[in-house]
């Protein structure tokens, strides 16, 4: 009946016992763990009939192989199932056979981080922990905020204080008590670790809590079957702390272990180039991160120190992963080109993966009989300042159809 | 095979035939039109049977009762089938047997609009008409401009001057053509009309085409079918123009009428105090609407002449409606309230449904064994500069263990 093994450290390998808090004893917190099932005994629940006869349209349709006992602590928001949409103008433009986006920005605080905080929120319930907290650029911030006032419970959470006045506006709407650290994202995580030393919080972190990233990795498993089984050739992802990249990656393998799929995909680390750790590492071949200071549009990507780096290395090297970097500009243009394309407004780091698929475009590196998915991983309406540099505003037009003729000829 | 039968006016109630473009002759624009079924053909398709062996989980399962002959035009956005969220801490809180929330932020553009739109769109398609023109306070229009470039339409906007920056950005972002008109939104509205008599666009306003609102009755048939076929006893919705509440009242007629629910709702229209010519006009008994310059935060339902008055007026007779007024302090209070109960944030407009819920528990107005649904019909990520007029920015915080302690025993 225990469908944990154990938790194994991404850094060193070593396993620890599913009752470790947070990070390998070994690595520190360098050494984020990754949930290990038995794989056997998940086998014998998790089949194609159980999830082809399962009407819940939402992450708990993989309930036995999410680290949960019950569904106690789950909240009554719907949540994952997003859409994955077939882009037919974005086939015609890039010539692939299949192109389609996931729409993160349609879970319930409109980003990807909800499926995290879902099972985050539920394991806290579990460990009858009742206060939680984050530290987040402002996406699993909103998350947490969101899930925790559906359910009634108390939390904390650092943001840094360059957060967009729209993130932050959401978290006190959520009644959440917000710390607002001066200082920037890593400030502000290192800030909220030492409170939760001190005070014993439930961190809500993935780049900590090896349950959150449980929730995330539930994509790839919409993915495979949203697709009817068949598995994409390539995964195209913004990557920022490396926690989404890693959680899809062991999404894909687990259901592949599980015989559920007959391939893995190649994924794509698509970064800014102004904060590109993860990228870097990996093309230098190398396990040692150097610090440079984080700078891009892109918010919610905006890292120094990948805080799931190894989890991310780790699932590039399994997936003979690419990585592509992109600019500011190419971020800004991704916000207009995907919104005309497809209906899907992101934000700046949502449509970083869809730059980055643009890119492998022009540089050849996708194959026209290829199918291809990209995660977008946030609604543009979170940062619709950095949407605003994207276009340009109109000119008053006086009510007169006169005035109205004379302007159509001009614009 | 024919399943409109023909188009009655909501004025004069003459029926008219559905090649009809627009309104009632007779009335002109104030004679809006409704959209009349062969119900006996209708029924024969559109059974329990049917609705609970479709896996459609969108607005298209209710094609049947659509003004659609195919689904040509039918946008790959996932369209309806929102979530009907029960709320356990409101029901404590307001001590009512049951309450529903409707969260329609989860649309693809974030609005209740998207419903009407996605019928709009498909309805331009199959009429070969190849522009397509809105004149809205934001929400409608972000909508056409979504689903316009999902399906590679040329769409105009028209939108009063004082239009909210996050509203205006998204437009531009899905590379609508708009027209800033210089004056407010009823300015704007007769400025679209006349452009469409001048270059004969396909106008997607509601308060014009009939067939809009058939795409947002849909959301009576999903509270039916999420709640099993039971109805509740009150349905409450904002209003602004009134199509939103006429539609989903023509819903569940509808629904009745098929005889797939044994009895209909009250029909609650919550309006502004500073916006509310429907519920001053029911009030009085009356049916002639008297203009009031309109004022209120929630800009979505700011409405001077109420462009669908008459069926607003008919749905609140039909159904022994109710009206509710309430002031901009509530609506404000309404958008945090809403939010640490029920992990839902709605823009103003949307949590005005709510801000009038709260008023008629303070009224004693309902009994403790109802079920009371209450529409959201917009995401607060729509307007974040009125959420953040409810809350207030926390102080900034240095990253050092004695100062949080120090915060955290004041604040």
């Amino acid at each position: 009946m225990k469908k944990i093994k154990g938790l194994v450290c991404s850094k060193c390998g070593k396993m620890v016992d599913e009752t470790v808090m947070y990070n390998c004893s070994d690595c520190g917190t360098e050494g984020t763990l990754d949930v290990i099932y038995d794989m056997d005994l998940v086998k014998k629940e998790l089949t194609k009939e159980y999830l082809l006869n399962n009407d819940d349209k939402n992450i708990w349709r993989y309930m036995p192989i999410l680290p949960l006992e019950t569904k106690e602590g789950v909240a009554p928001l719907q949540i994952g199932w997003t859409p994955l949409y077939e882009a037919p103008r974005l086939e015609k433009a890039f010539n692939i056979k299949k192109v389609f986006v996931k729409d993160e920005g349609r879970n319930p605080t409109a980003s990807f981080k909800d499926r995290a905080t879902a099972v985050g929120v539920a394991k806290a319930i579990e460990l009858k922990k009742d206060i939680m907290c984050a530290a987040s650029t402002g996406n699993a911030a909103s998350s947490l905020s969101g899930f925790a006032a559906c359910m009634g419970i108390k939390n904390y959470i650092f943001v840094p204080k360059n957060i967009p006045e729209a993130k932050l506006a959401q978290l006190l709407v959520f009644g959440s008590n917000v710390i607002l650290v001066d200082g920037d994202y890593d400030t502000a995580f290192d800030f909220c670790l030492k409170a939760v030393d001190h005070f014993g919080w439930y961190n809500r972190s993935c780049a900590i809590n090896p349950y959150l990233c449980e929730g995330k990795k539930t994509a790839a498993f919409e993915i495979c079957e949203q697709l009817g089984f068949e598995v994409p050739d390539k995964v195209i992802m913004s990557v920022g702390d490396g926690c989404s990249i890693s959680s899809v990656w062991k999404g894909f393998k687990e259901f592949y272990d599980l015989g559920l799929i007959d391939k893995v995909p190649t994924m794509v680390s698509v970064q800014a180039n102004g904060s590109n750790p993860v990228n870097r590492t990996y093309r230098r071949n190398s396990r040692e991160f150097d610090y440079v200071p984080p700078s891009t549009i892109a918010d919610s990507i905006s890292v120094g120190v990948p805080r799931n780096g190894y989890k991310a290395l780790n699932a590039l090297r399994d997936s003979k992963g690419i990585t592509v970097d992109v600019s500011d500009d190419e971020i800004l243009s991704a916000i207009t080109e995907l919104a005309r394309y497809t209906g899907v407004f992101g934000e700046p780091a949502g449509v970083t993966s869809f730059a980055g698929l643009k890119k492998l475009v022009e540089q050849g590196l996708i194959g026209e009989d290829e199918t291809v998915v990209f995660v977008v991983s946030g609604s543009g309406l979170k940062d619709v300042k950095s949407a605003q540099k994207a276009v340009t505003r109109p000119e008053l037009v006086k009510p007169d159809m006169e005035e109205l003729i004379k302007y159509l000829k001009v614009n």
